[in-house]
């Protein structure tokens, strides 16, 4: 049964990051950054080039010294998606960064310095249809603002610093503007969304930053993204964990598949077990899922331990496997077209499995069932 | 700086389930279920065991058959948290699980199958002061509503589907309820709590059911029941993955951890490194994070890689350290307190931590503080 839904979604502006174009409905993008000194060009094109390949689309630089802008229009020749160029004040490597083709400057424009320098990055901008991120976070903000709002305001304080920053480039007729609210407390950074979703239609860059170490960065990071994109707002998403970039694109790609806005490889429904399960559904789980990783095709998956809620959670996936004593019930479309002993299940459902994507014109995607699961 | 915010919560009654109290702004607690046999003693209760040790403070046994339902007595003997008993058709092992004094019953009165059964049941939890839960699950819908609502209708068949259940108990004047609307769909799971916090106000069970193996379940589950609870809508919560139950009460904890529902153990703020950083962050928060792991202090610590975002995420942190070349800063309350070398940055940091638990209060944690960390 298809019973997939999309949430409804803000309508934001369309903004072109090369050939990447966010907001106004378009797919949700998953982002990263390099960690790499840029200047060090091989590095950081091997980087990009790992990121690409774990499903990075837009990737960032840091762009911090002329050595690194200068170094921007070697890294593009090399790699094969939007880059974008991180500067922090120094307005000349934002020209630089420009005249290198890169293809989205983050900078703020009330860190620049003087409107003259301020105008000279717009006009670039507008030049070769650049836009520009502003990138408001909670780790740098006006010190005015905070005594005005007080230590609980801290989401409009988020509100009204993006809104001073995006009145610099509005007054200079620049309106191809993405905005980031990123914040290491979920709660504030959730709320400062909400309020400049509904005073702002320019689309959002979506992270909740320095989330900490992996595994509880990870589930900061879900909570937070997935909180945000499941009101309909944001329109490319970024994870910063403290750990392998490539981790934070698939716990980006993961996130939005859970939520369905983009589909990437299967999903797995399995049961969490309890004391009516006959079969050792947990190492089956962790084996379909090892040799499904990468498989990419929109299929669902069903892994149950027993009949309360088996079947029925297995009528909604594409195929199930629904343990019983000794034995298990494989269940296609809701009705049970098999049923195999507990040796043979593992066999027998990667064999079921293999028709369902012959069945749904992803017949090329079974070479990458792997035959191990270890 | 202290920015801890909690989002306003759903006005639900309050139940309650032996010494723990859910609903009407009580805390969220944490639960999880058994994997072992029930009947089996020994190892439901070792199961038990490392569970609260975990953290779990509500435990869920299967109690599908009388021999299960009459080992109830003697494993709450045995354990300190509330046990709860699922029954699913069976009515004689309800009245049996209450006569061992189970503090709450999981069954849907609508499966029991006839008036006088669930009236027996009904009449022994109101003798005993025991609630009873309603579990609708996406996977064991009525057809008839399905038919209905049709395809995209799931969430509103799983509203009426709890509204038929809850009927029968009110009728029985019947109000110690709580209810679970789980679905491994979190769309549609979010969409049904929503519809049925508008109409009810018993509490809710939250939970993303099947939610599949330990990776992409951790992150389901933290979306799921992460944009659930940031509405302000849940009492207690239970994650469901096909894995170790102790992993799922840590997801648990780490979810309300994360939208500062609850406080355990110090929170990690790191950030996920780039061209700027000159120091070894990944490494040096993956060592702080595992030497701070068994520290039970409410206490926020920041470990941040340059001066861009650093200083001000550490000034909402209660001490945080911030990379520089070859150097570190120490930063409390917002203040740089010490500079040290890279070479003593985790020594030094280490040593400023425990002066923050002890100023705090919390200085019988400084023992827990881990030597190692690998």
């Amino acid at each position: 049964m298809d019973t997939h839904k999309v949430m409804t979604r803000k309508e934001t502006r369309v903004v072109k990051i090369g050939k990447i174009k966010i907001g106004g409905g378009n797919l949700v993008s998953v982002q990263s950054m390099t960690q790499t000194k840029t200047y060090d060009v091989d590095s950081t094109v091997k980087q990009i080039h790992l990121l690409e390949n774990a499903g990075c689309e837009i990737i960032r630089v840091a762009t911090s010294d002329m050595q690194s802008a200068k170094a921007i229009g070697e890294i593009k020749k090399q790699i094969h998606i939007p880059l974008v160029a991180d500067v922090q004040f120094q307005y000349l490597c934002a020209l630089e960064a420009i005249k290198q083709g890169v293809d989205k400057i983050r900078f703020n424009p009330g860190n620049i310095g003087s409107k003259e320098k301020v105008e000279a990055i717009v006009n670039a901008c507008k030049d070769k249809n650049i836009p520009i991120r502003i990138g408001i976070n909670m780790g740098s903000l006006e010190k005015d603002l905070f005594e005005k709002y007080g230590k609980y305001g801290v989401p409009r304080v988020m509100l009204e610093s993006a809104t001073r920053h995006i009145k610099i480039l509005e007054d200079l007729k620049f309106y191809d503007i993405v905005i980031s609210l990123k914040g290491s407390d979920v709660n504030i950074t959730k709320e400062a969304h909400l309020l400049f979703a509904s005073r702002f239609n320019y689309p959002l860059h979506v992270g909740i930053t320095e989330a900490g170490p992996v595994w509880s960065g990870t589930i900061k990071s879900a909570v937070g993204i997935g909180s945000i994109l499941s009101e309909g707002i944001g329109d490319t998403i970024r994870v910063s964990i403290s750990g392998d970039p490539q981790e934070q694109v698939r716990i980006g790609w993961e996130i939005l598949k859970t939520l369905k806005l983009r589909q990437k490889g299967v999903e797995i429904i399995s049961c969490p077990t309890c004391g009516r399960t006959e079969i050792d559904l947990i190492g089956l789980a962790a084996k379909v899922d090892t040799m499904l990783k990468l498989v990419d095709a929109p299929i669902k998956v069903a892994v149950m331990g027993c009949v309360v809620n088996g079947p029925g959670e297995a009528s909604f996936a594409d195929i199930g496997l629904c343990g019983g004593k000794k034995q298990a019930a494989i269940i296609k479309q809701g009705r049970v077209v098999k049923t195999v002993h507990e040796k043979e299940m593992l066999r027998v459902f990667i064999e079921e499995i293999k028709k369902v994507l012959k069945e749904k014109k992803f017949e090329k995607e079974i070479k990458n069932i792997r035959n191990k699961y270890e």
